[in-house]
Parts: C-alpha cells; sequence; structure tokens
C-alpha cells in the first residue's frame, strides 16, 4: 500500500521567508516576524529560504540566522519547519554548499534540529541527482545520532528532467541503497520551470503548465507524497489566488506557495468547504454565484433574464431568446445551475449516507431544493444526486483535509470555530472514522 | 509491429450490470436482461459487473449468477463478455477472492467460460500489481486446460500509480515470465481516481483529467491495446454525453462505459460517421450546426447577423459589425465555417482518393460547395480540401471502426443498413481493403 | 549538466521540400529553388525530404537529386541542411531502404556530405528503434571516416510509442553502445501520429494534441534537444498559424514546421521580440491589441464601453454595466490591460536590471506606463513589475534565440537591423552575456 510516511496528510501552504536580508539592523527581521505567526497567518509548512528568496552573499549568514530563531521560536511554531537550502543538479559546487549548511543546522547542538522537520532542496534534475541529496540527509543523519530517514526532504520541481524523476520515484523508494521513503513535499517552481523549458509568453506572463502540474500530483499520489504549486506573484490578485487553487484542487494539488502572511490566509482557507452553501447559474458558459436573499437565490445580471408570457417563459441568454413552457424551463435551469455544498451540507450527507449503508442501502438520493429568482421571475427547482459508496469516498476528501488540519494545528481551532461553528466542527471531526 | 490480438480491434461500448441485486426475487434479474440485449442496444463488451455495482455482500451470489446467466445466454449475446472480479493493489484479501471467483466462474464444467472472452480487473496499481493479476489468469488457464493468454484481461486506471504503468507495457509485454500479452481494455475510472488524485471540485462534480485519458489513450496506442473512457453518470444529459465522446475521439479513446441500454445505443453510434452531411458555422467561438432547407443552409439564431447594403455587407458577430465587400465576405465565411462529412462523403473521398493513386497522382482536391442563408442574406461558398496519402490513412479511422463493427456485430447490420442506405453499407465494408 | 552539441541552440524553422517531383523536366526543381533561399525567407533546417512529401517510386531518383543539389548549392546555403530519409518501426525493407540511401548521399566523393548536418528518421518507435537507426549513422560514419556521432539525428515524433521513448532519452543517452548524444530535433508529426492513436474529428481537422506537445517539450529539455511542432497545413492561414506558434512558445516549443517559404518568413520571426510594444485589453476574455495614436491607447469596439458620468465613470462590457469612481477604474482597468514589450524595452529592462544588481540590489519594479482612450474617454494607468534574477533569467530566453540566431544566420542581419534598428540589435547581441 503507498505509505503515508508523515505527521501531515495533507499540506495547504507552504510560506518562504528569506533567512538573511541586508542593510537591516537585524539581518533575520524577516525570520523572526515570521516565526511568530499564528492561526490561519502561519502556514502548514515554514520554509525559511536560503536559496533564492537570500542574495547568494547572504547565504552563510542566513544558515546561522535559521539556526538562532529556530532554536529561539522553532518549539512553539504551529507549523513545520523545513528550511530550503542551496543545490543545483548543474553545480557541485552549490550541491557542497547545501550540504554544508544542512551539516551545521542540524548539529544539535545549536539547538534548532529538533524544531526541524526536514530540508527542502530546490533544483534537483534526475532520480540520481535526487539520490545525491538523499545521501547527503543521510550523512547528517547517522553524524548527528539521528535515525535515518527522520528528515524529510521536499523538493523543487522546477526541470523537466526533475518533472520526469517523480514517475520513477515509486520503483526507486525502498532500493537498499537509498532513503528515498523520507519524501515528502513535490513542489513545482514554475518561474525556473519555464527558464528550464525556455517557454515564454509574449507579455512575460508565466504559462500555466497543466500538463507539469498533473504530473506533479500523480507523482505524489503514486509516492505517498504531497504535491504543492508553486509561487502565484501577482500579490494583489486575490481572486486570480483562489481561481489557480480550485483549478489547483481538481487536479489533486492542495496545496500551494504563499509569499505573504496575507496569501497564507487565502490558501490556508481555500481547500476548506464554505461555510454556507451556494448557487450557481451558468450564464453564457460563465458561472455565476447567486445571491440569496430570504431563501431565494437572486440573479440580477444583464446577460440572461428571464419574463414570464401568456403562454409560458421567454429565456434571453446573451443574444439567444427561447419560449419554453414551464417543464421545458425548469429542465432548463435544472441544468444550468449547480450547487456548492456547505461544510455543514457535506457533514450531513456523509452521515445520512452512513446510516443508509448502516440499513444495508447502497445507494440513496441526496436532495437540494431553491426557489430562483431571475429578473422578477421566479421559479422553484431541485436537484437530485445519488450517493453510493463511491460517492462518499470521493466527499471524504476534504473532510480528511479538515480532521488533518484540525489535528495538527491546535491553534486555528478558534478561527474554525468561528467559521463553521462549534456543532459542525464537532462532527466534521467525527464523520467517517 | 504492434500486434492487435483479440477479435476486436475497436469495441465503443462497455457496459457494466450488477451481478446480484438484493431484495429482489431473482437476484440475476439484472443479469438477465442485459443479457438479451441486441442490436445496437447490446454493447461491444458487456461486463457483469461483481465489483462496484455489487453490494459486498452479494458478491459470492453474484460470482454464480454470472456462470448461470451466461450459461444459459451467453452464446446467443453478441458482444464479448467481460466480467469484472474484485481486486485492489492493497488488499491481498480482496485479491484472493477475485482469484477464487475466477476459479469458479472459469470451471469448463459449469458451462460458462466457453462464452466468456476474458475479465476485467479493477483498481490495478503499478505493473508489478498488473503482473499478480495475469499470473492467476494464467492458473486458471492451465488449471482448465484453457490455452496460456487465452483469457483476455482488461484493466481499470484509477490511480495515478496504475496511469504511470501504463507508460512501461510496452517493455513489460513479451517478458518470459508473464503473459501480459492477453491485456485488451484500458479503461479510466475517473470516480476513484479522483479520490486516488485527492481531488475534489466545488461543486463535487468530476474533474474532466484530459491528461488521464491522453496517456490512457497513449498507453493503448503503444501497446496494441483499446483506450475505454469511464461512467458518464449524469445519465439524462445525452448532449453532454456526446460531447463527453467527441473530446475523447479527438484524443483516440473511441470506447466509453455505459451505464443503461440507453447510453449503450448512444454510445455505439458516436463514432460512426453521420448519414448525412452537415455545415456548421463558428458564431462568436460556438460551433452552431447549420439547417439543410432545400439545399440551402440556414442561420437563424441572433448572434451573428449579415445584412447586404449598397456597397457590400454588413456582418456583425456578437457587438462588433464590420463592412466587407463580396470577396471579403466569401473569405471571411469561409473562415467561418467548416464541414461534417457524412459517411457517403467520406467512402466517396476516399474511393476518389484511391483512383487518383492508381493514376499515379499523390494528392487531390475535394471540394465541398455550399449556399448559406444568414438573416435574409445568401451567398455560395466552396472549400477545398487537399488530399493526400495521410489524409487518406487518418479518414481510415472511423472507416475500419465502421468494418470492425460491421464484421462483428451481425446483430447490428438491420440498423447500419437503416441508418446509411444498404448501398453505402456496402461501399464502406469494401473502401481501403 | 545537459549538453547542447550542436551548433544551433535553438531552430526556429524545419522546412522540407520534395526531392523528386515526377513530370516535370527537372525533377529536382523544387529542390534547387529551395537551397537558393536566403535570408527570412531561408529555414534555419532545410529538410530535402525524401519520405512523405515525395512519391515512393520517385525517392530512388530523390536521394540522387539531393546529392546532386546539394553538392552544387550546399555550401552557399545559409541554413543547416538535414535530408529526411525513410523509415519505419514497422518495415524492415523500409528501414533498410533509408540506410542505403544515407549510405549513398554520405559517401564524400559525391561531394554533398559536407554540407549535411545531419538526417531526418521519421516514424520512429520505442527507443529500441531509435537504436537501430543510430546504428546506421555510426556504420556511415565510420564508413566514409566521419567523426562518430558528427551526423546530427533528428526524429520525427508520430506514434504513441516514440511519445514515450522520449521519458527515456536521458538515461539512454551517453550508454557506451549508442551514440544517442547525436540527437538534436524532437519533431512532432501530428497527422501520422492521430492515425497511430486512432483519433479523428468530426470535420477531419488535426485534434491540437497539447499533451503530446508538451511531453516533445519536456523531453528536448531534459535531454539537450530542441523541439519542433508538425506542419500547419491550412496555408492561408496566416493568424492561424501564428496563434499556434505562440501556444507552442508557452510550451518551450521554439520550433515548426513550414510548408512554404511564407510560412518560413512567419515562423522565423514569431519568436523574436516585437519591434514596437503594444497594450493588450481583456475584453469579455478576448484579448484585443489596442491601437496607439500619438502616444494614447486606442480601444474602438463595441463590447467594451467607458462613459465619464456625474459622480464617475460606466463601464459596460458585454451586458454588465458597472459604476465605479476613479480609483476603482484604474484598478479595474489595471487588471484588465497587460504590456507586450518591445525588443527594446526587453534590452532596456535588463540592461537596468544588471545596473541594479552590480549595485548589490537584487530586485527593482519596471514601470509601464500609458493613456488608455475607450469610446471618448481617456485615463492614465501605470503598471509594475517586479524584477529579480529569475525574471531576468527567464526574460533571457527570447534573447538567447535572438543571439543564436545572430550569430548563426549573418544572412538576416539586414532584415534584423531594418526590423529593430542597428542600436537596438547591437545591445540585444551583448545583452546577457
Amino acid at each position: 500500500m503507498t505509505e503515508r510516511r508523515h505527521d501531515r496528510a495533507f499540506v495547504r501552504t507552504f510560506f518562504t521567508s528569506p533567512t538573511a536580508v541586508e542593510g537591516e539592523a537585524d539581518s533575520a527581521k524577516m525570520l523572526r516576524r515570521a516565526s511568530q505567526l499564528r492561526g490561519m497567518q502561519a502556514p502548514d509548512v515554514w520554509v525559511p529560504d536560503n536559496e533564492d528568496a537570500t542574495a547568494p552573499s547572504m547565504r552563510d549568514e542566513g544558515a546561522e540566522n535559521i539556526i538562532e530563531v529556530v532554536a529561539e521560536a522553532g518549539a512553539d511554531f504551529p507549523g513545520e519547519i523545513h528550511p530550503r537550502m542551496v543545490w543545483h543538479r548543474d553545480s557541485p559546487a552549490t550541491r557542497y554548499q547545501g550540504f554544508q549548511h544542512m551539516l551545521q543546522i542540524a548539529d544539535p547542538e545549536r539547538g534548532a534540529i529538533e524544531h526541524i522537520d526536514g530540508f527542502v532542496i530546490p533544483e534537483v534534475g534526475d532520480i540520481d541527482d535526487w539520490k545525491k541529496a538523499d545521501e547527503f540527509f543521510t550523512i547528517v543523519e547517522t553524524e548527528y545520532g539521528l535515525e535515518e530517514g527522520s528528515l524529510a526532504m521536499s523538493v523543487i520541481i522546477e526541470s523537466g528532467q526533475a518533472e520526469l524523476a517523480m514517475g520513477k520515484l515509486r520503483e526507486e523508494m525502498g532500493k537498499p541503497t537509498n532513503n528515498l521513503e523520507r519524501l515528502f513535499l513535490l513542489v513545482d517552481g514554475e518561474v525556473d520551470y519555464t527558464k528550464d523549458m525556455r517557454a515564454f509568453t509574449p507579455t512575460g506572463e508565466l504559462p500555466s503548465w497543466p500538463e507539469l502540474r498533473h504530473n506533479t500530483s500523480r507523482g505524489a499520489s503514486a509516492a505517498g507524497c504531497i504535491a504543492v504549486d508553486g509561487p502565484y506573484d501577482d500579490i494583489r490578485n486575490v481572486e486570480g489566488y483562489h481561481e489557480r487553487m480550485t483549478e489547483n484542487q481538481a487536479k489533486g494539488m492542495l496545496g500551494i506557495w504563499s509569499l505573504t502572511p496575507g496569501q497564507v490566509v487565502e490558501a490556508n482557507t481555500s481547500p476548506l468547504p464554505p461555510k454556507t452553501g451556494s448557487w450557481l447559474l451558468d450564464v453564457d458558459g460563465e458561472q455565476v454565484e447567486l445571491e440569496s436573499v430570504d431563501g431565494v437565490e437572486l440573479y440580477d445580471g444583464d446577460r440572461l433574464s428571464l419574463t414570464q408570457t401568456d403562454d409560458g417563459y421567454e429565456l434571453r441568454v446573451g443574444g439567444d431568446t427561447r419560449l419554453l413552457d414551464e417543464d421545458e424551463l425548469r429542465e432548463e435551469l435544472h441544468d444550468l445551475t449547480s450547487y456548492v455544498p456547505s461544510m455543514d451540507d457535506i457533514v450531513d450527507s456523509m452521515e445520512e449516507f452512513e446510516a443508509a449503508k448502516e440499513a444495508g442501502r447502497g445507494a440513496i438520493a441526496m436532495e437540494q431544493a431553491a426557489t430562483l429568482r431571475i429578473g422578477g421571475t421566479e421559479l422553484s427547482i431541485a436537484k437530485d444526486r445519488m450517493w453510493d459508496e463511491a460517492t462518499y469516498q470521493a466527499a471524504m476528501t476534504p473532510i480528511s483535509l479538515f480532521q488533518d488540519v484540525y489535528e495538527n494545528r491546535p491553534d486555528q481551532h478558534d478561527e474554525l470555530n468561528e467559521r463553521y461553528g462549534a456543532n459542525v466542527v464537532e462532527r466534521a471531526i467525527e464523520v467517517g472514522l
């Protein structure tokens, strides 16, 4: 069975901080500030970044800063801590520098390693390059009497060869001459990947690389690792960040890089089911969320209109108008609408299905009803969905994620209780176990 | 050469039936009913489903029902019969149960195996897991004196590791210690795949997994197997089912799961060329089929309008209006239209190309002319397409599929003759051979 | 390090010519004409095509024509010359014919081989089939005293198995029993690939195969090769050809097949940065290029309108109208616009970043300002973009391509100087070195 070998089965957020900033009185200022994050602002995985976020000339000082800040604040940090070292598939000198920094940081006398869960290795190449890094982890562990394989290794996928290497993990992990079972996160690094693939776009915007993200998610699934998307650098664009995360979730990539505490909040929240359910209306190919007012779901845009006539209804979408009787209209609206269930809805449905299964029934229909108002015209519709074992199992993914968060992030309990209400939270952490 | 080792080179339909339904006087009722399907309602591959469609507690009874119904009705069933067994990459107990059911069903004394073409193995893992299943097939065959490799093995791809395994088939098939040449169908199972990949969407709808479908089609192409898409569970949505199949055909995935006889009819028909050709008009990015009335192709929607003015034409698409002279308009309409050839058209073109090749010409132009009427304005256009050997070869795929159907499914001859007319059918089964 | 082992690091154009045309006084007419192409009309790689472009009965004559024309005109041809031989993974006879033609063409006594850079092998299968071709290259080289590995081998990817083989190049190249380091171009051949995958579309149009193109680009990146897309046979459709190339560039596939000198010009030009920058406006999902008039960027379509009202602005997109104050409007337009930088802009930004780096700064903001006029309403906006080392490196790709072109194609210097001006060219060939 594809085993998960780490404390966290899900990681929503991967937050990097520069380890040493030049020209500041305290070069560790950014690290110190990040180490104090709590609750929704604190990431699942915090990455003191001694690679790209830190100037090359500051990286030795950065390694020292990691030791100092983690020794001091690591015990109380609510997420895991995985510093990023320097590494490059094409540079032995860079690899040796990364090894030296790991040896330095992992020295138990310095007091940091007991709070460190693993290291992040960027710019890996093919699988034999991953093994070189793994070997340095093993040496560090044996040098300091740590258990072999106890330090997690996460990698940044930022080359075509690393993308291909993910297809080989399953056959390489568990071989007697490596400890690749230590692999934890597979993180896409689209900026350097774009460079490695020699791709470009007219405006300089990054390509969206859907195939890479699929392959990373698949590699994680096959090897018991966790897939994480790279940085989204249009920091002010919260909507765009959420769209990217929704896309990723449909690929099984549930984690994402965060560059600011604000992005951490968004990314910690995005994979959690919403507090309240909502109805979507397909308006000429675009999903529009309806506004819920006094139990009625309102659409008040201009692109779709509905008017009652003497002998039925007139439905206009874009430039096309159709005359429908009530049954036809109901069927049409049935097809055009969909429902986004709340946490409460999901837990309800799961409990209902569990009870039905207990009673010997393998499939039950769940109904979702609503009154829609489009323009001034109202109509009630109801949508059935069959739930069977497979539906139930698939619905379990966001719930399992929630349970993983709840177990590992007590610092977020208050915010979760506030979001969902204590009753829903209580049922959600029990359902499906 | 990548050999096809099975009777069917194409499979359009994969239809599952529960093997044992609780609470019915006759628990084999669904099986019995399915075994009587004929013509377009009968699938190319019928799958008595002793896995997900049947409750776990009913599966021993299900195995018995398969034996009984197939022994009785199998000889007359027009498609192939491939029962689905239980299996799981993570559960030795499930694998052993699947093996026992196979041993039981394949016993020649019971009279079913002579009508059974193979078994379907769900939830396979990496390639070594596929070999475990293959080994059980081999044991079953030798136990009962069947030829080694004579039972086809089809698998359901519903995990990242199985998706990766498809990349290795070509190097694993033909090794002396396995009989993987028995592989027949590679079937995507998107519900459990979504669970394995830990993916989700806001509404609970399945992700569309384009990369998985590509990889399955490619795996089939490389290993001489046949790619089949998973179930489309929005059963009332016939249009959606057809859109999915059209998408799949562009990926080389010509088969699809069917959950009802109604879906079987749609899926048996979808990859066959249409009876009559039709013109498509690109209206603001959407392909609209024109209505053919007395030899004129009509567009009567609101989004695109065309009016003749004193000095030319005014073409309005969405909100944008352009003034064009007749030549410009003709060129514009040339770009906006495309033609969907009928079976008759395809056979015509192929015969014409064959004659030209015989006469020593390597490429010829095929013309397609039409009179369009948009609003009240009419204009005639003609489209040329160059046919060379490659065009001819590519056009052969739907014809080869038709020929495979015609040869293997005499029970569909009446419906095919009715659809196309006997003359077209006769030419279609001869062309290109 | 993934080494590039050939003179060209980038190939924009792959232009095929029939080697022998029947019924012409001079069967080598097309070859002769192509050999005279110069400047933007001359491809980076010229492919005398003794396979699909030439009738089977003419291929022996074709091989002779290649020798004659290349011996005569090869010394002066400005691009590389890579004739395409016959080959098929499923036909030993075809492979042997290809080998014989190579032996014939490569004979130094005939005077052609000194101008030939390599051969193109179509219809390859799995990696062992590639090795068969490689072995023939090695034999040809040793037979004639050429250096082992000196003839480049390019392949056409037109089967699922060849697509899979690209995932193995990295582990196969460099093995002692082959010379696969000779691999140069990985060229997609979508027509035959479609046939091999048994795919089709209703209109007979080719599927767009995004996953294949990704995998080819990735294979090239991992193995130090160059990815080239297949023929675009809608020759009159220049806009479509450019859209395809823009899509390919976002995948890292910077080369494309050209079927006519006109397509060569388009494809040689497409990956080069534009002479002048331009602003794009997102109009209801479509990117519209604004017209620049006297320093103002104009939008004069109908789908988006902007009018000033007493208390702000009214912005209408499609059917939806919104009232915004000036700040909201500026933010909205900020999000809807993007800037396509010119060669001059890119060089400027790179030089500016280099100076900043020299001065010890790791990241700087680059500003792009514009005055927009939509309808009669004007508004000024400014967009900042942070440049750090990674942005700089990524911006380098089109510049490196330009430098590679400039170094290897002196025959294009005049056209490049005319396009950009000598000053910009001079700076572009120096920046980043």
